[in-house]
């Protein structure tokens, strides 16, 4: 059964632009705090990985849906599932929506691949992998 | 024959993040810089368009592949091309590189709704239209 | 008695630099987390502020003393109060610390002009200004 | 006789908010840029302070004050001067104008500290603070 984690916040002045609603960018933000709140709840900190493993998670590719707009002062619901877990890549996908109308406002997709310090593409450590692989019900 | 624009600047320390390099999110920005100049070289100011004619350009979809980072104070040129251009859609597409070695970093792509300030759907008027058709070359 | 409100949030990876830690300007955006969870601890949102009375706050000065550097994934604390609560200005002060260590990572202080939708100088609707007075204490 | 460096660039889209100005943290940026073109201008490239001599220029304190908006699509210029040279401390002052009609925007200071990869204050490298310090005059 496919898991995912839940992310909720409010839109912030910052995060409006001068059209009246989130500037199209920040979604992209919204996904990577998907990503951080998913890892913790399969089981690791992020920040753990990068700094005991030295690895990072590179982005590869990204793309966003908008529906509808956000709002400053909107809450925030972004549901974050990982679709592909592979030993030196990742694909996470998000459903944003408005957390009070359960309006959808964007859905989006980034892969990633585990990198070394050295920028190369290195295998996921199992401790890790094996987290990210049993959340993502593979 | 296709065209593009060209807008050039350097990488600002507030892009970066604490992998050392340009913040995945931030390319998006880039190319919202490249929609402005193109509009710019087609022959009218964004700008004008939401003031005098009350029209935005709202994002429906964007997406980037990345292929190599960008660091802080690189030299980045983004060419931005139309790659459709219909009475209330455009779709750019962007090409984004360090301008001082020429190496690929990203590429992308954004489809755009003009909207009215009611937020719906709206014909661009023909002033703008025929302007960003001839750069597209339509 | 002073009285301050309290925002927590963990800590953006889009936040941070290649220093490896908070870029120094997120910290304003904080400010303005604090200020609006003030306003709806004080008994309104500042949303409606802007909405019905058509009124802004615009910002007039900002400092900010930096203590500790805050990073990826901290869980920190912004503690604002009211210093001073006037019909036109507003001066807001800010404490944010490590919410994990108590750790007191900077402070701050911002001037507000309370501003109509022209742009000029304008006094608080009596409502506003009068849940801002009681909640600063005057 | 004072120096100042000048720093030239378009307001982004990204960069403005609901209220149709430019947002106040962007300032920060701004002067960052500031601070990079000063650098270069003096004589060094500021990443290279960073890579080679191992030393970072944390900020302790920034202030700024607003006098008229920015908005979407204006040139802006920043006058970036040094107002303090010390072996460990540099203070930096920033003045921000529309470029196209001169209209003073902003005027601000930061005010930096040396330090190491550790994190502690350090004295910077002698060729880097000679330059500083013929640029700022003293």
């Amino acid at each position: 059964m496919p898991r995912f984690s839940e992310s909720r916040f409010r839109v912030r002045y910052a995060e409006t632009d001068q059209m009246g609603v989130v500037y199209y960018a920040n979604y992209l933000v919204w996904m990577e705090i998907g990503r951080t709140d998913l890892c913790r709840e399969s089981g690791f900190v992020y920040h753990d990985l990068e700094k005991e493993a030295g690895i990072s998670i590179a982005v590869a590719q990204a793309e966003c849906r908008y529906h509808a707009s956000a709002r400053y002062d909107d809450e925030i619901l972004v549901r974050t599932s990982l679709e592909r877990v592979r030993r030196r890549t990742l694909t996470f996908s998000y459903e944003i929506e408005n957390a009070a109308t359960g309006q959808r406002l964007a859905e989006g997709r980034t892969t990633h691949v585990a990198v070394g310090k050295d920028g190369k593409p290195k295998s996921l450590p199992d401790r890790y992998w094996r987290l990210l692989a049993a959340f993502g019900g593979e």
